[in-house]
């Protein structure tokens, strides 16, 4: 199907070319269409990254080539949250809304990307995740997010503008597992065969004051549904780790930005410029104690996942907020926004586990499942088993 | 969710009340929302039937009291193809679209309860089925309509405007089974289990002239995924029953509306007009003869349900056609758009048989699991553990 007339009123698109990047004639992912979030490199399209400020040109992205190598077309670039430091879509640009409910936020920093593909209007849609950006959108309008096991060779990050070396990564979004593992399968030449879920060790990550009742709810029917499978199920304790990763973020996003940097009004939103600017005023010492701070927590995910096979948390702690909506309730009480998204999903991007995200029962709540490092293909059987 | 500025540019929504019709405060189906096809009698909200002729009275639907009983919330009324006699969603207030993709048709008679749950704006939607008219919209709309066996207690016409006494169906749309079972267990009082497909014999119908290569194909694969499960797979031939089909709908639609039709421009789209004008001139001898015809096709359908469990067939000939696109290009060659679609759902509709429509790999291409009449939660267990 084709979108000749794209209305667009959730502003998930960046840039529409007149038509679409065709892929080759011949290879596995024929027939398939994409969307590009604005941080990849395309020749011959625009990249802004959704901010005012002048942007660093990162080259082409090889992952984009190697998709339309495969047969796969690019229909064009989505939005996202302003250079990808941020979650709820928010940019220089008006903002995307959420696909199904234009008061709500779908979710960032891949906000067009989720939107694209929650609206039919792609197949699969290239995102980032640094913190969470393409497991929260994904979670919010009730698709399915991959991020890979960080350095993935298939998932190449060169020719993507940064947020942070130490943490992005690049990864899809779609409607269906199918169509991921399809993606994957055709990347990476190996087939991905759906899992026994009978007899999988299962870490059940619930903090409890984290999520309201709704994703607390949710959380326990999946829990239920995989045990129901034959999977064993155990709660498992795992701490807050934004102590590591706001300051590694901050300081490396300042880094990448830092001819905006140089002028007084670079362009930026005021939120996304105070905190380039925080970055810039981190010391080495506080990063490198962030440094420090992550290595302990990669040996308590390791830990979790030498005794475990697959983890099972919350991708968000609410359903998605209003536009706007800085602070969210959960069962410890009111809290940033940011605060209360990010230490579910950072964990998993600070330490590079491969990571799925997919609808539960709750509308627009979904779940993380969470891998061993390079079991990518092992999650995503799981993943795909339990979608029948 | 709510949606208080639903801004519903496919026209989706006939009549939305400032607040919602508040289901009762405990039961099973407490936190679900519905939208109701506007054949209904709600007390207090208008019905048209997305016609500016005058239409019949038919009371209160016993089936939305029930559903407000046991907990539901009714949102508001949806347009439908006018008068429920066609199946694109075209209507005397300006049709309505595609939920995804503003050039197509979103399919009909039950056009915006299929939106309406397409966009996530209520759990389910009640719709009617009298030739495919569940089936269609939720295959081109990419959800799951469940068409009853005919006269099932628990989803009653009455109280619904009648387009044929013969043929009509009450049923619902949903975004998956889950849903669509949860509701008939709700209704019956009823556990429904998934169903081990392992054993079971499958017919397929797939006439393949009368399908495009598109929905071919989808049906092989489904064919194969059902044959992957461990059930039997055979070709199975059936005829086209239009010829008992047509007469039977459109004298009774012509009796329907016998008021209307008193007058000399009652207010009918001309197409509408025309149809119900043909069923007034039908002779006795006609109409009797389609029941004849209808009683070998019972004869037929009967015998293939006694050697197989479930018949497996398209819902659709071809992915959603353009807007105002009146044939269609199958196999066999060019064909008026509304043969082409009702000789694929209208046989199970007209034999009564339960049939539920079930997104398939290609996208907006449905397929039909048709069982055994009275079997309805024997078919919604097997649909509902293709789920997984």
């Amino acid at each position: 199907m084709t979108f000749p007339d794209l209305p667009d009123p959730q502003r998930a698109w960046a840039y529409l070319p007149a038509s679409p990047l065709s892929g080759a004639a011949e290879g596995p992912l024929v027939g398939l269409t994409f969307s590009v979030k604005d941080l990849y490199g395309v020749p011959g399209w625009p990249l802004r990254a959704s901010t005012r400020a002048p942007v660093p040109d990162p080259g082409e992205s090889m992952l984009v080539r190697r998709l339309l190598d495969l047969g796969a077309s690019a229909v064009g670039k989505t939005h996202l949250h302003e250079v990808a430091l941020g979650i709820t879509g928010m940019n220089g640009f008006g903002g995307t809304t959420h696909p199904f409910d234009p008061e709500r936020v779908p979710g960032g920093s891949s906000s067009g990307a989720a939107v694209s593909v929650a609206l039919w209007q792609v197949d699969f849609a290239l995102g980032t995740d640094t913190g969470g950006s393409i497991r929260v959108p994904a979670a919010w309008c009730g698709v399915v997010g991959y991020k890979p096991t960080k350095g993935h060779p298939a998932w190449s990050t060169e020719g993507v503008l940064p947020l942070s070396w130490t943490c992005d990564h690049a990864g899809p979004l779609a409607r269906d597992m199918r169509t991921i593992v399809q993606v994957q399968e055709a990347l990476t030449g190996q087939t991905v065969a759906p899992q026994d879920w009978a007899g999988v060790k299962v870490g059940l990550w619930l903090p409890e004051g984290w999520v309201d009742d709704t994703v607390r709810e949710a959380l326990r029917l999946y829990a239920a549904r995989l045990a129901g499978l034959g999977a064993t199920v155990e709660a498992v304790p795992f701490p807050e780790v934004l102590d590591a990763y706001s300051p590694i973020v901050l300081s490396e996003a300042a880094q990448v930005h830092s001819e905006a940097l140089k002028e007084t009004e670079p362009g930026f939103l005021p939120f996304t410029h105070a905190s380039l600017r925080q970055g810039q005023a981190l010391t080495e010492e506080e990063v490198r104690a962030a440094f420090a701070h992550r290595a302990g927590y990669r040996a308590q995910l390791d830990d979790l996942l030498s005794r475990f096979d697959v983890l099972l948390a919350p991708a968000v702690p609410t359903p998605p907020p209003l536009v706007g909506q800085e602070e969210v309730e959960v069962g410890e009480g009111r809290l940033p926004l940011r605060r209360a998204v990010l230490r579910l999903t950072a964990p998993f991007s600070l330490l590079g586990a491969p990571t799925v995200a997919l609808p539960s029962t709750a509308p627009f709540v979904g779940v993380q499942l969470v891998g061993r490092h390079g079991e990518d293909d092992r999650l995503l059987g799981l993943a795909l088993a339990l979608e029948g």
